[in-house]
């Protein structure tokens, strides 16, 4: 194989946030590709909140990625080589691809994407993990019923817009949080969310109090921090808090900020529960028919934000903790 | 009627812990028994860590005492006078009677208690609400399965005294974290927990690391603060966390420290869930007679903490807050 590789790979653990100088942009010729294994060509990357924990040193729900490693990311790529019978040389999947051009992966840790059924992007969102955090975390986490109040922190990301389209579909009251006019306005206009609140032009707290006047009954959320005390401030009875991300805390060079008001749990019997996507792996295929079929109907709506370039990967991903990104945040690294 | 009355009203809202001038030592007379009441000789009352919170002002699972009322508190009195058919002078009542000698309540808010099959103390420790609190926080909310570590903080006091033997006897490992060398013998020797860690004097976090190798699979918290924040960085993949107190906060003059850690739900699935004892009152008898039986098997062992004297209430009490007390802290006010 004469094919050059191009590849992001961790130079040191970063302090606060990711900085170029954290990163080191590798070129190498594509290795051998052994039995059971696919050479892919990278055509998108999916650039998520839970990358920044993959480069902390430490315990998580995953190893993280080893100083000198191509940092790992999900992608949809083509096949152009294939050592398994099960793959076809022009098939797309879906699969753990890493910050690259070009990936070698067992054929076994990948899935088939087919492109004539939704555009490649979508994979990366609402069909794929974005949208599988989503529909798992409101739906077996949070139990949300019809005629209840749902509230959703990074209300315009990846994951927290579908949320919030889903608990609409399941009959709930939806107030979205996100940062900035444009974005509570595509909640509510493109999206159908009941109210949003810009949390860098309100008080959150006066908010929720406004927008939900019988208290929250679930709260989705994906940023801890003030805005998850302001949530813990609002919730009723029984209320149920899913703990999917924290991403205002993930780049402190100090501790995390706890939820100084989790003695609401108390006084409201209410639960927070931490949820990891993996864990419902086996039931992927069938959210995603369910989630296909709204799309199809019109009540799921999915935006990505596509960069071009494998290049702007280090300064992209930093879109993700100023709040730069409206849907899932991907880069596409060639052309589909 | 003749009597004269004394009694504790709360004169101020305290700042910090609660000083001699947040109360006022009152007399008076007496009053009317009307239909329905009944006089009560208050004889033993009931010292619990959330008093403290029912001093302040705000919102909570029970309004806040107002200024100048009698502190609100459990006792256990003796009918003196009648006007209601199901209760007879002479006969033993478990209620709310507040900080003082005498209480005319209505019949319909007492319980009949019989000093024949416990000592009277008992129905406002193992048999009261520290037991029941124990109890259905632990079974219904912390779900042990036999084998699991179970882990629980303020283990000398009323509460986890009983959630400590009620887990041992569900067939857990147990583990008792307090303060002091002498409650943490009591707990091994006495009680029967498999260890107990000594927070005044070890390392939280590395005695939960010594004392569960496999980790904490139900961590029943009653302190809150840094202690909270130990145990989250042990627990196992889908633990639950017990919410019944944060006695560590309750007089803190700034902030209540949230738990830094929360972010180890998410890591392992796990969930926080916030209990208060009262959603269980149709089933405190069915759990009194098991809690009588495990008691009378010798299989749960009660404790309580006897000072004498009502003046001594506004000391008393804060014997809670420095934690001097072991087992169930209780004021005799007048002979049984």
């Amino acid at each position: 194989m004469s094919i050059t590789n191009h590849q992001f790979r961790l130079d040191a653990r970063p302090v606060g946030l990711p900085k170029r100088s954290d990163w080191k942009y590798t070129e190498e010729p594509v290795g051998e590709v052994d039995d059971g294994k696919l050479l892919l060509q990278v055509l998108y990357i999916s650039l998520d909140p839970a990358m920044r924990g993959w480069m902390n040193e430490g315990k998580s729900y995953i190893p993280p990625v080893g100083l000198g490693e191509v940092m790992r990311a999900g992608g949809v790529g083509r096949v152009i080589a294939s050592k398994d019978a099960a793959f076809a040389v022009g098939d797309t999947v879906y699969g753990t691809l890493g910050v690259q051009e070009y990936a070698i992966v067992s054929a076994k840790t990948v899935t088939k994407v087919d492109p004539r059924l939704a555009p490649l992007p979508v994979y990366l969102g609402v069909l794929g993990m974005p949208g599988m955090t989503a529909y798992f975390g409101l739906l077996d986490v949070g139990q949300p019923k019809a005629g209840e109040t749902v509230v959703v922190s990074g209300a315009a990301g990846a994951v927290g817009a579908v949320v919030g389209q889903v608990a609409k579909i399941k009959g709930c009251r939806v107030i979205g949080i996100a940062g900035g006019a444009d974005k509570c306005q595509y909640l509510v206009k493109e999206l159908g969310f009941d109210a949003a609140i810009d949390y860098k032009a309100e008080d959150v707290k006066e908010g929720l109090k406004k927008h939900c006047p019988k208290g929250i009954d679930v709260y989705f959320d994906n940023v801890g921090g003030d805005i998850l005390d302001a949530a813990l401030t609002q919730i009723t009875r029984g209320a149920r808090i899913v703990i999917c991300g924290a991403i205002s805390q993930y780049n402190n060079t100090g501790a995390v900020k706890g939820p100084a008001n989790y003695l609401s749990l108390l006084v409201n019997r209410a639960s927070m529960k931490g949820m990891v996507v993996f864990d419902y792996a086996d039931r992927y295929a069938q959210a995603a028919r369910e989630m296909a079929g709204w799309m199809k109907e019109g009540k799921l709506k999915a935006r990505e934000h596509v960069v071009d370039g494998l290049k702007t990967f280090p300064e992209t991903l930093l879109m993700l903790f100023k709040g730069e990104n409206t849907g899932k945040l991907i880069i596409k690294v060639a052309d589909g």
